[in-house]
């Protein structure tokens, strides 16, 4: 039962532990049990048919007196790459917007309002080879490259968010190339764009070599569902970042990542669970699935011989909500379309059970954080 | 199978799943699989007789070619209160310093360097009652009080370092009373104290009754057994409260609770974990045990009935470290020690390899957070 093969913890759990204590252990886990969302029938038969993994679940809140319920529905979509890597790059293109496009169509039956695909999901992730061809072809205008204009199709006809994080090459800069999120509104607008703020130098992942360090801030889309913002893979490392796509008013932050089991997998669960507890908003962290092998070896500065894939991205795409509850996680091994209900107004519920923003202290942090970089920085250590 | 019956969620997956997946549920919720500790004969047979879950394991480090390792063994304890809260305050204050001190005669048999107990260890976690008597009677100096000449005692027979989370009276600044924590070198020298910089106003925490946000800082400890910090309870839940006793040099930060399951329990493994990941540190999480009932009855601003008792304190206490690791917690329901070894160089080599501190982007942060407290702050928000 390794890595690759072992398909969720959440399976285990309900084949060997007894419902007695199943209970119990499902409210350690993931907190308060959650209802399952009653799914249309003709969306289970798409799943099946096209074989991927379909789950929903509600995050609820308590009625309020002056606020009617904030409801929306989100679905997070993971998925293989469908051509081999060295397919002509348009095919690849085609074959994954055909994919996903029909994920999208089974959101649509779910009433879904706001989809997210995962990170560069256009293409297979082959910053591990540090090769420049054909991979750079993949980048595209987060305004109006064929993908972009692909999700505004889709935003139009199902009345949907698409948040479509893509490789962006910015040609009224340079042609310089970034990791960035394009958010198409319902009417089919392109609200934005929101690059990727941290930049991963760690074994297979030499992203730094393509793109550099997003400049687009924290930037927070107001949707007709809700504000949103986006925390690029590696991003949900830094606790500052998802904190500041809060202070800037963010209640959903969506985590589009590619990483791979033995090198994240046990950080996975707690990350954006953790920023949705710490900053009182939901997260949704996406990860991709599958082996890509690629047809030239590379090495991966471990000392290992050189090899042709970088490990099983392990999906297991969930949500979170303010209150430290999160939803069982798709697949580790099969493509996923996630839909969770969702009452924002549960945010201000825990926001004012828990104060962590009235707690904040931020005052301090600010002044503290400018001294310590400083280079005559004087860590406040006491000796004997 | 209630919460307060439930003793862990370790010891269901060791009774229920099978060897095979256990193997992968172990690296999916704990990550890398921990030696266990070796523990002298002596110390198990001393903590069957006096009660209290015993439990050691193993943080290794690469070998470097400079360094050689630096390890060091670090004690946790969590006890229920002994006496009953009505009992006069010098008996309960004698009668944990009694049972404690025993734990930590246990501690000394497992070679441990530093301990660490949990918040307010001297005293039931009265704060519920809102009642001033007898509840501040418990505070104490920390630079010369009976516990702090207790820990002195303790720290010089077992070269221990002894972490002290007390309820503090500063004499020299008018009677104030604080929640802090007394660190006492191996020497039995009072290294410092540091404050709990975030105090909590939620559900029966009335803290800011009694004491206020801590003017301490954040200060690292240099003991002869690496750099140490403290993070008081609620300050678990702020992540700039981590980042800043690591980026002041903390390679272990301690985080002494009292927390109760209704209330916290879903967040209670993801919290301090997140925190090793994101600082690329060891954390320390500590909580206590039981059931504290008060003779008075109190009401909790949740409109139930008023009551005598807040819940259950959930234990569980665990280490985790900084590669996304953690050890299996104590049991939720009965007094425990549990002994870690860990190789600090660790955290180096984690930093190494993941480079957050590098990537963190610290001046933009500094700048951004400074620019968000201000009165006139507009949120980035993108409209249609």
């Amino acid at each position: 039962m390794s890595g690759k093969d072992f398909e969720s913890l959440e399976k285990v759990l309900e084949t060997y532990v007894p419902e007695a204590e199943r209970r119990e252990v499902r409210r350690l886990l993931f907190g308060k049990e959650l209802k399952k969302l009653n799914l249309p029938q003709s969306a289970i038969d798409a799943s099946v048919e096209q074989d991927f993994d379909l789950k929903g679940y509600v995050f609820e809140a308590s009625p309020e007196q002056l606020r009617p319920p904030r409801t929306v529905r989100v679905g997070l979509i993971q998925n293989k790459i469908v051509l081999p890597t060295d397919a002509p790059v348009l095919e690849q293109i085609k074959a994954l917007h055909k994919r996903v496009g029909e994920m999208v169509d089974v959101a649509a039956m779910c009433g879904v309002n706001i989809v997210c695909f995962q990170e560069a999901w256009t293409m297979p992730f082959a910053f591990c080879t540090r090769e420049r061809e054909p991979w750079t072809e993949f980048a595209e205008s987060a305004e109006d490259g064929l993908t972009t204009r692909f999700c505004i199709q889709l935003a139009k006809k199902y009345n949907m968010v698409v948040v479509s994080p893509i490789l962006e090459r910015d040609e009224i800069h340079s042609g310089t190339l970034w990791n960035t999120a394009v958010v198409v509104s319902n009417n089919g607008n392109v609200l934005g764009k929101s690059r990727k703020n941290h930049i991963p130098r760690v074994g297979d992942f030499n992203e730094s070599t393509y793109y550099m360090e997003g400049n687009t801030g924290h930037p927070v889309f107001q949707t007709q569902f809700g504000k949103i913002a986006v925390n690029i893979c590696y991003g949900r490392h830094h606790p500052l970042n998802w904190l500041m796509y809060s202070i800037h008013g963010a209640e959903i932050i969506f985590n589009p990542s590619a990483t791979v089991g033995l090198l994240s997998e046990p950080m996975w669960p707690i990350e954006a669970r953790n920023a949705a507890i710490a900053n009182h908003c939901f997260t949704c962290a996406i990860n991709r699935v599958g082996t890509e092998f690629f047809k030239n070896e590379f090495t991966s500065g471990d000392g290992k011989k050189a090899h042709h894939d970088f490990g099983h991205f392990y999906g297991s795409s969930y949500v979170a909500a303010p209150d430290g509850s999160r939803c069982p996680g798709l697949s580790r091994t099969r493509d996923g379309l996630l839909v969770t209900e969702m009452d924002l107004n549960l945010n201000r519920q825990v926001a004012d059970k828990w104060n962590f923003k009235m707690t904040g202290r931020y005052e301090l942090y600010a002044e503290e954080l400018k001294n310590t970089i400083q280079h005559d920085f004087k860590p406040n250590i006491l000796k004997e």
